[in-house]
């Protein structure tokens, strides 16, 4: 059977247990894997992506490398993981300009700056077009799975939801961005937050979500509870960039690239957890909760699932 | 400039001591990176390639997948670091059968498996050729660099010089490698030799050797020393394969694809360091020295350097 008719989902589930240790501090198919080493969880992560699929307009090299490790870090984080450093693996086109290998490289050093680990070199290859992909490792004494007890509330961390995915249509319909610089920003620069980390031993479960709010929540569903969305952050740039309320939930909901965490909260735990957030700087909206039975459903309406697919786009 | 005009080595050069940290356990450009946690070095690499380069006739997905977490694993063993885990970074075309995946996956994972490390997940991609990156880490107390002083002696570590290079010459020159099973399983499975590790703390320096021997002498020699080279490892099957000797010899010195290491050891450590191999069954061979000057030279004569270029084939 070939990969797009497999399908991207089904094929991660028959990949991810391949070797995976049994003793692990996340389970195959979370957001990053691990080992424990002396009562600390050692995290690694690898993302990898075309240039061609992410670089949106006015988005050059420089920012193409900060995305990179963005949304590596982004998945370490989301597991509570302190990034310890990132690694880029390259496959560049001969006839390419060097000057943009050095901005590519730039914008993901800058990234890794400002999540206060190094970059720790990489590897190059020629081939067909521009691809990279970005290793990272990380260290938490509490690694975070993806996990929901029925009665769990559900919190979105972070303020780019239905921003990227405003900044992605804008990209295909050729619109300005001039007018939403949040919308740009979100984007361009989706930093990943390390005050999440601030969060450590509190939250029941976290995901990070990259492909969209609906996916990301059809993918914690399928842990075997039912998710009920009550509310969604609507941002007004975001409704005014879609026009109306629907087209500014769609962003929210289907978006990608957020490069936020989806958090699961014991409801004990809720109190301390806005408190830290608030002390930290990080913005958390509280969008539903969790209960017992399957599927996604936002104010009971099932949601439907729009999941992306690299083999079927 | 262009990359095929700037070349590989001149951009890696620009582009590894970008974002790299000063403090490190390894300089920028060796052939790991890491960092220093708790008086332990906690090292990172990635290596990538293309499918198409380096599956030789009668390797199949299975071969290529071992080979990618082997290489990963060389690097990070010759800087004397226990290997933790790896994740696979996979760009594949849609068209591909998922059977070809889960073969390489295997393969991948039980590199991993003989070198006591699991797999931890990665990630995929649609590209337009079957490409990877490995990312592996590792732990060291004493993380070897690629250093050499003069006097020091040269010792090459294992037993797959020439072998690997006769398998790149079969495959280019339609030969059967049936009658040279050790040349076959060299290039085949080359697993890295984690009894590297027993030697911890006695070796000046090391490095992985990957583009061939004289290209991997030449990176020594460019630290600022003089590599004299006096004797070279010829395996009798590799002489059979190549004819005479001095084609075995071009296979030794130009080969590719060792995945061992070049060890550089201080004279007053070298009983030590033989003890220490022969009890770990770690084949060793005396090649040569360091001397003060530069450039690399077999037996007085200068030794041409034709290292491998991704961007100029």
């Amino acid at each position: 059977m070939r990969l797009k008719d497999l399908g991207e989902r089904a094929l991660l589930a028959r990949l991810s247990p391949m070797g995976y240790p049994e003793e692990a501090p996340l389970p195959p198919g979370d957001d990053a894997g691990g080992v424990w080493v002396g009562g600390e969880a050692w995290l690694l992560k690898t993302d990898g992506f075309l240039y061609r699929e992410v670089a949106l307009h006015g988005m050059g090299p420089f920012e193409v490398g900060f995305r990179g490790v963005a949304a590596t870090a982004s998945d370490l984080i989301a597991k509570m993981g302190r990034p310890l450093g990132f690694a880029l693996g390259l496959f560049l086109p001969p006839d390419l300009e060097a000057s943009f290998v050095l901005d590519l490289v730039e914008g993901a050093a800058e990234a890794a700056r400002r999540l206060g680990a190094p970059l720790l070199g990489g590897d190059t290859n020629a081939g067909r077009e521009v691809a990279l992909t970005v290793s990272g490792f990380a260290r938490t004494a509490s690694p975070l799975p993806r996990r929901a007890f029925p009665g769990d509330l559900l919190y979105l961390a972070g303020d780019r939801w239905g921003r990227t995915g405003a900044a992605i249509r804008a990209h295909y319909q050729e619109r300005d961005l001039g007018a939403y610089p949040k919308i740009r920003e979100a984007a361009f620069y989706p930093l990943p937050r390390r005050e999440l980390l601030s969060l450590e031993g509190l939250p029941r479960g976290s995901l990070d979500s990259s492909d969209g709010l609906a996916e990301t929540l059809w993918q914690l569903a399928e842990l075997g509870v039912r998710v009920d969305l009550e509310a969604l952050p609507l941002y007004p740039d975001v409704l005014a960039f879609a026009g109306s309320e629907e087209a500014a939930l769609d962003l929210v909901l289907y978006g990608g690239e957020e490069f936020e965490a989806v958090l699961v909260v014991p409801p004990g735990a809720e109190a301390q957890v806005l408190a830290r957030a608030e002390a930290g700087g990080l913005p958390l909206f509280r969008a539903g909760r969790v209960g017992e039975g399957r599927g996604v459903f936002l104010r009971g309406e099932p949601l439907p699932r729009k999941g992306y697919d690299h083999f079927r786009p």
